[in-house]
């Protein structure tokens, strides 16, 4: 097992890699019934396609997915969704003098000593073209998600240090800058850093913020697979992402229960909390309020500037690595993110519906 | 499915109750020929048995673990490992009162919600307890990794706002403080912070860090069941943990590529890296490098002094919530960390050993 | 993994060997709200008690299981069900004998050779004794079963060439008789052969039959978690059991498509089918009528008659396996063929509520 | 989930219907650095490729397959490996008139009411050419199970009442005739009586065998997951099967323990077996003789002729089901049969390898 799967009803499997003729995903256990069209999905796909803005590689690919099976009238028909995208824009050639170097902050050594040999181009399947498969079944995740009333954002908290505090936070800047920030103001701020370091030949990194309105409350299993806990593993398996919180996270450490608790109350007849400071869970489920969860992104392993390193003859050399690399992935890591935590909810939700034997009365009482 | 069980190969199912019989787990997929006793586990669950210092509840309770299957003539058989720990302090009438509301911090509330109602008695499934079936799945999970030459070390980075500088770690004072501090004099310190908390029937939180030395390089499945995935899950699972890094994890987001790669270089005619901002993966396998993780852990939920809430009627409601409890749990929860990072590594070295065509050969080579 | 789990949702986990402190199961999954005591189960397991005919093993235990966890005020909770019977008639020196041989149809060969070692006491993890976990979890998946109005039925259809036909079948009669056929008379055939295997220290083996009434349609995954194949897979992991079918079965490889196929019609508003050649199953999903499978199982390995075989040295040798050994294994194995398929329908009933979008809408109307 | 995944370790996941623009297999966890083309996989997919004879469809596809991922440089790199066949011959309209009908035998009734609705062109996700994926996964299992020298066989054992007796086994026919039977003889009166069917507008089925030679003693998990248990599941899960049998499958359900159980005796150092009734499994795992399992396929169920149905809208109707279809399977379905025998084989091989401690050391002598 390659690692290769995510979910355990609503289950996705990626493949392809970097320079191969393909990537793609299959989803098992999507319900059936939810209207779908590839054109739901290309949203998604151009949210994290390169070539954009300025701060991003120029490799130009369309990246137009194909919905192979799966779907019929234009509805989801409950059997595996398979979703592929052709690499169109693969000059090898560009990847050709790393092919015998380890690159520093790359998976090129574990790759090697783990398989015994690697797919130098491009990085193989830790590239991150990679995360298209994950981006077409977010989107898929999030049709599901619509009809059940749960709604998903994300954004880039931080690039580099600059932050967007919370009592700043503007959404409806969200798709006007380049960055994905909830503040214009600061993403401004945030170019002309990028900018001085692509100057440098050097990148950076920052935090990307994710919320989901509209969960059913008791959402997530008790133990190990809980809300949190999968979200974590979800996000984690971003390359790239070094951190996840939920909530207030590491803050919360430092804090006081009297403080981190947050107190109940009714209104309208319903349970509420007069403050989030759980970013949405307890015990592992959800407790009615918000999730938020944010991401720490490290900055791009891919610099031109010159690096110490070894080769694959054991040998200490000297890399540079050319090409097309962004100087900062956060702003195409954001969909990204949304959509790993759109198809963990949407795992839980299937799982969570067969918690209860009056559940499970009401879809078999007319069997 | 509850979400009771994890892992693949080296997989854990734990079980039990605060109040019930007894709480337990089974282990699945240990290979066999590891010698293993009671004693073994023993001194795991005794670092996280309460009543040890004057910080930690004072419920008084053996936790003597049983094995009931799975060793035999000193040795695992390859069979299911099955260990139980009876409750004894069970002391019912402390919680009554809590049975119909709500506890601030509490998984009270969505567990209800999930399953419609819900054991009252001590938290039930979401009690602390059940970390015990991890520690136990632990401790067999390191007597397998001590085989193959890794070793584990857990410990308490911070109490509330007192941390611990890399700088001025020294190891060998881990055991010699109530906090398992690797300072302490940052302890001793700690320790005050907290006795005035108590006065003020208040609670802290913290952060553990554990890091593991002598993994193979390549550990760790590229996509979803990254190392690094696979042990944000794990330790985010366990109660109060609301963040996860690895390596400069936060900090990360913070820096700039040519600080934050790792140059590579040969010593010996291994490959080394110079610096492991990394935390010890790339790509989400391990490296070579010393394995870093850290979780922050929220203040203790349960505080005497009065708190807002409702209870199941949907009245608004006051709440004191008396009875035995720590006023930080980080001490406690460092062999907890310890044990699910120690679980995780067990599982995928597992999951590894079929990476490769000649790994297999070197196996069935004499069939 | 020692493949000691089953099922997906319903997922059961049994562990426990012949001769050590007890056996037992964790059943992870079970919904919430069903009433569920100790009597349930133990109706269950004392029909695949010993010692209850002349025709079984004397081996005298009262198998008395307990509830460890997941069952608060009559009900189960969601959270994880452990079940264990303590082994009280260990008597290990009856087996002392075998440590050092390979016992013919037995385990011991390949289980020395995949784990290096192995627990000979009475067949250590492969001992009948296994199945007490199974039926344990068959007792509870079958009171999961009830609410929604399945019912199952398991009996004897062959002991050796005794066979009792369809035509012949009074279901009236399967508790009178001490092989649990549904025919008196042909249970008396049987009685005298069994009784002359005995005298000539031999076994035999036969076949049991079990169907399911009241499975809504379309239960079953469509490609590999078939209805039908995951039976399959529950009925042949039994020990003892060679062969599996379903409907007409190997009959049916004998058939035309004119005959074999099931016509449709309507009645009463409902689609029914004229014949029932399918047992129940199309595609792998329910059909609407009444679920049939067949296990074949060969005769009782363990025989006191001289039998040629080879010891752990490598040497040629004689064996005779004294001890108490029942000479027809079936009517033991009727309750836990009828287990595994009421494991094996719970887990796809849990599985199929989350197919279609509407039930995930009925489920979450009022979040 | 809708069960289209296989396998723990080396786990393939299907995709496709019959009428869409593909089908494929993703296989996740094939070990990396094993030689496979293209071609390797074509060979396999020809064999169950229709119109090859007057006893199958003549519905023409050339079923080409294309390598997506997971291959590199002539190997395989361990990440997963996406195999996909275009569908040309689609012709919807030769189905039109069956889409608001309930074939008898087919799964329409079932997957309609399971799902809401379904894809009826030619049985959509229940199609024939669901197997495709199974096949392309079956040719790369064998790659793998070829280098550590494990072979499989299969052929036609039984065309309806037309049965070759082991003794007249004559393998290098195999290939001779248009059943894959191990008898020309034989495969002509099968022939007669099929060309017989045609004219009378039925069809017929009959019984697969496959063997194993080569696997390593101890292959297998010991309770859920025993060789034999898993390849009952995979065999069962391809449509139209209805029974499976290991060894002497039903028939030991009338033998005596004398007869039945091999005893085992040493010949050149090595242990082996007089007999092999048991066809190759103890206790769930391999003996070292060779493994041996059948399959009883049902009749085609689309016929010609006119048969009682209902339609969609409740209504008592008769169909005739026109277009090509083959009257008999069981030869097309051999490929099938040997390919899940390859990929069960394959799983257990990757999940044997974490068995022993000592296996592991072997793989980590030198990290």
């Amino acid at each position: 097992m390659s690692g290769s799967s995510f979910g355990k009803l609503f289950r996705i499997t990626t493949w392809g890699e970097s320079h191969g003729p393909a990537v793609g995903v299959v989803i098992d256990g999507c319900p059936a019934g939810i209207s779908l069209s590839e054109e739901d999905i290309q949203v998604f796909l151009d949210r994290r396609r390169p070539g954009q803005s300025r701060y991003t590689t120029r490799r130009n690919e369309s990246d137009t997915v194909e919905i192979l099976s799966g779907v019929f009238d234009g509805k989801t028909t409950g059997t595996p969704i398979s979703l592929m995208v052709r690499n169109q824009d693969q000059r090898s050639k560009d990847y050709g003098n790393i092919s015998v170097s380890y690159r520093p902050g790359h998976a090129d050594y574990p790759f090697k000593e783990k398989y015994g040999f690697r797919d130098y181009r491009g990085g193989g399947r830790s590239s991150g073209r990679e995360t298209i498969g994950r981006v077409a079944a977010g989107a898929v995740a999030s049709r599901f998600l619509n009809e059940l009333g749960i709604s998903l954002r994300a954004y880039t908290k931080a690039v580099g240090p600059f932050t967007v505090d919370e009592s700043e936070y503007d959404y409806s800047q969200i798709n006007e800058n380049s960055f994905y920030m909830p503040s214009n103001a600061i993403a401004e701020k945030a170019g002309e850093y990028v900018s001085t370091l692509m100057a440098e030949t050097d990148s950076c990194g920052g935090i990307v913020e994710c919320t989901a309105d509209g969960l059913p409350t008791g959402l997530g299993e008790p133990v190990f697979d809980k809300l949190d806990a999968l979200l974590a593993q979800a996000v984690m398996s971003v390359g790239a992402v070094k951190g996840v919180e939920i909530g207030d996270g590491f803050r919360a450490a430092g804090s006081v229960g009297s403080q981190n608790n947050d107190p109940f109350y009714m209104r309208d007849g319903r349970v509420c909390k007069k403050t989030n400071h759980s970013g949405g869970t307890l015990g592992g489920m959800s407790d009615g309020s918000r999730l938020i969860l944010r991401a720490a992104i490290k900055p791009t392993s891919s610099i031109a500037r010159p690096q110490q390193t070894v080769n694959e003859s054991g040998e200490d050399i000297e890399i540079s690595i050319r090409g097309r690399h962004d100087p900062v992935i956060v702003p195409r890591a954001v969909v990204v993110i949304e959509s790993m935590t759109a198809v963990t909810i949407a795992d839980l939700l299937l799982q969570n519906a067969a918690a209860r034997i009056d559940n499970l009365k009401k879809i078999y009482a007319d069997k």
